[in-house]
């Protein structure tokens, strides 16, 4: 598939194979395939090899109380992760993980996207929602099924809008009070129930910055496995460049040319902020439109 | 905001006014007020005035056994929803209501839907999915505080993409078994953890169908309340035509032209399919590539 700004964390090798994942039959085949490999996780890091590959094990890696996820197929081969249950939900992102994510290729941070949100969603869910009962893991961890009351649940994936208003040729970037020292990015928020994507996107920038929004170009997508978030990059021109800061939500915000977004990737001694990392969309949207994509 | 699309369900008048609905003090003002609404429904299902708009009634007519929605601001005049959270969750969509949003103003249904949508997410979500006791409704509705293990829950909202297949000036629709006769529509699916929306356009098209998408360009989205998604349309050119359908999914696939699409949107006596109805984002979709837009 061709698209013209390929994200970080996408493009995955693997194929999920619903196909197999819904049947129980056909799913103890593949784990049973002497071919199946287990990726190697501590805790939910993932092992990365001198190629800035992730690393795989046999199945007779797999630790004793662990279930297993089944992450899809590469030709014959059956893909899966550990998952350990009873550990807490870690929450919110580890930057440590960033170190793994900066060296490894786009398609295989995809792969390990999918299983640590997977993993993380398991862990927050144990639970039914529906009745409070105590539930199992089911479609090979692409479910849990509850036997009490009989609720399927399916992995959450949280839609985010992450976006760039723009006004006589400056883009706003912001920055929240967890961000590392100087780093500046997009604006973004959680769409909510009955929502629309460009709703959400004039919501937020209005709640966030107190401009209004005239119209919202989508451009691209990522996913972002801290923990389980769909992150759409939009550009939105807006009405003025006056700015009402919601100061819970952003530090400080400020418009930039293209040229010091350039400068800000290029590390430039004089540049104003330090960009967001290759691997988030934030990234992607700005090289967009510094770069008149 | 100008959308060259408008797809249904879209555009309330209401500011969600999250500065109020995160602080008691103020939410205890707005539900206090003398200017407060109150959304008359009969269970899930709207009341509908003379002017196909939604019926609202005072806080005197709150039902003893519910909590309260805020659904956000219009001026000085705050709106809710009265929340009987012991009612079982209704799951996927009735057909009934869609003769309220066939005739009810897009803004209009789009407030709906945001309160069905919360309605339902908390009737699903009466227990911790963390630590399985029950929670407690927070925020003024868009939250659940679990008191036994600390955990927050937020309502929850499904990634969903539709799209257009498309080869050679044609575009391919398919019927689920559950439809009304006739009726042929978008194809769909969830978008799934570790996924961008364009990774899930290509595998659903390809898992469905058995084609492979050579591009994806995102149009418009809507919010869906039966029970929460936001729907996500894309058109996606595929390399050939040559269809191997997935018969658990789809009951039966077709290529369409643009003539025949605006034939089935005319209700021509010759018209190959029904077409789905003008609130859905399908709609939106089929007349978007038909029409050239």
């Amino acid at each position: 598939m061709n698209t013209p700004f390929n994200p970080g964390l996408t493009g995955s090798r693997l194929d999920r194979a619903d196909q197999i994942r819904i049947k129980e039959d056909k799913l103890a085949e593949v784990r049973g395939s002497l071919r199946a490999r287990l990726l190697k996780l501590n805790d939910l890091d993932p092992e990365i090899g001198p190629d800035n590959m992730l690393v795989w094990g046999s199945m007779i890696d797999r630790p004793d109380d662990s279930e297993l996820l089944f992450l899809g197929m590469e030709g014959d081969t059956p893909y899966f992760a550990p998952l350990i249950e009873n550990a807490p939900p870690t929450g919110q992102a580890a930057y440590a993980v960033w170190r793994y994510l900066d060296i490894m290729p786009p398609e295989e941070a995809s792969t390990y996207a999918a299983a640590r949100s997977l993993i993380e969603w398991h862990r927050g869910h144990l639970f039914c929602s529906r009745c409070g009962n105590r539930s199992q893991v089911s479609k090979g961890g692409w479910g849990r099924t509850c036997q009490s009351c009989g609720a399927e649940h399916f992995p959450r994936v949280d839609p985010v809008v992450i976006m760039l208003a723009t006004f006589e040729g400056k883009a706003l970037v912001g920055r929240q009070p967890r961000f590392p020292p100087d780093r500046y990015s997009a604006l973004a928020g959680f769409v909510e129930p009955g929502e629309s994507l460009e709703g959400a996107v004039t919501r937020e920038l209005f709640e966030e910055a107190g401009v209004h929004a005239t119209s919202v170009r989508y451009l691209s997508s990522q996913p972002w496995p801290f923990p389980n978030t769909l992150m759409m990059a939009c550009i939105a021109p807006v009405e003025s460049d006056e700015l009402t800061l919601d100061t819970e939500e952003l530090e400080a915000a400020k418009w930039v040319t293209k040229q010091q977004v350039l400068d800000a990737f290029d590390g430039a001694v004089d540049a104003q902020f330090i960009a967001p990392p290759h691997f988030a969309i934030a990234h992607t949207l700005l090289r967009a439109w510094a770069e008149d994509k």
